[in-house]
């Protein structure tokens, strides 16, 4: 399979994403990234975590710009981009579109770290048939 | 000490527990009692999720009836009881109230189980030094 | 169109419904629960909560019995009926299956309110346009 | 009162705030911050969200960096400043401290908008009332 550069997906407003003020919580822009992320992950045929795995891909930085609220059962998609890859993390970045109108913009930096019980996490390089899946985007 | 039979956690609604309908979504009210279950168990000296642990205390049955609504920023007790405890379970009756009103009341069971990496999760007796420091509320 | 008595909802499960004991949080099944019942809405050509509108759904009873684990990424579907109706309330059971294999089983009851600025919440009968849209099932 | 630049919000991690990688989904971190945002509101004797009124304050921006990962029932603080002020936005910057160590460190922007019934939101000026309450840290 070629590696994959990015990725659309498309997702539904859930009702406990709402807040008393009406519109999806910000937090959940985050979450609907995340999603999106996997995503690609098993488009590339990878799961970004596997049980009892030692490897595990903690977040080290995200951000969002929000410009358009989302409501209950809006319908939007998010563009995800490989942005930037070093031999230890990836940065995403993501796009939210309700019809041609974009909703928000940010940024997501994975790394790859070893976890055993009893040890603190440690940074590593990706394994090469992880690394070799995903590519910049033009 | 004593064994712990009973257990009053207070807490205040936050904002991302609200829903476009203005009020705190249903959902919550589980996590608060769970919260209150936490408390109880480091009151009582225990913590009940030890990182790399085997013993894991999955939900095996959970319940509520809701009566008057909460709002961001309500203040509220959660009053936790042990209402029944065999030799793998507990099972919890918890009532919300704020001010003297009824919010909600519910049940929560949870059972003692061992997980292995790489094997099912067997239901076992609970070790003493645990099951001794319950005991069920009058 | 014919009222609906049933309706099915496929899903899988994302990573922030996990907790550290590696399976989903059992409030997460709750929220299972109500995509379904959102999604039996819509298939009936309606929408739970239209915004600004004065009526609300609050639910007044959950309960849940947790048979199986659920792990990131597992594809589920929950099996929706409406098990009883009431001229003011729904109550609906449910069933989550994973392959052939029962993961859960639970009912929701919900009930109609209307909410105006200002007043608390009162009980009203469904609207027959809602109540004819949906049927006990056999 | 004195205008607030800064607040101090302790907290301690809850078991559904963990994921399946045994950590805090780091979508949490945002969470601490609007908690802290709110207790400093409060502190300030001002509620973010009146239930019925015209103003909301949705977020515009939001960032995080994560340099350490949180467990189960860590306790924390989270160290909230007024960054910048202007007539209509507050941008917060905030860093999560456990013991000495730096957990984490972020920022929040929200401005103010007046949402009515059928209109879309717009942004206006803070009300006087509200702005002369928060005061940029040195």
């Amino acid at each position: 399979m070629a590696p994959i550069s990015e990725h659309t997906y498309h997702r539904q407003v859930q009702f406990p994403e709402t807040d008393a003020s009406g519109i999806v919580h910000f937090t959940n822009f985050f979450k609907y990234v995340e999603e999106a992320e996997h995503a690609m992950w098993r488009a590339a045929g990878l799961s970004i975590a596997v049980m009892d795995a030692e490897l595990s891909w903690p977040r080290v930085a995200a951000s969002f710009e929000f410009k358009r609220p989302l409501q209950f059962e809006a319908e939007f998609d998010v563009h995800l981009k490989v942005a930037e890859k070093t031999r230890k993390t990836i940065r995403y970045s993501a796009v939210l579109r309700k019809g041609g109108e974009e909703i928000a913009a940010g940024s997501l930096t994975i790394i790859c770290v070893r976890r055993r019980p009893g040890e603190p996490a440690r940074a590593m390089d990706m394994p090469l048939d992880i690394a070799d899946r995903f590519q910049v985007a033009d």
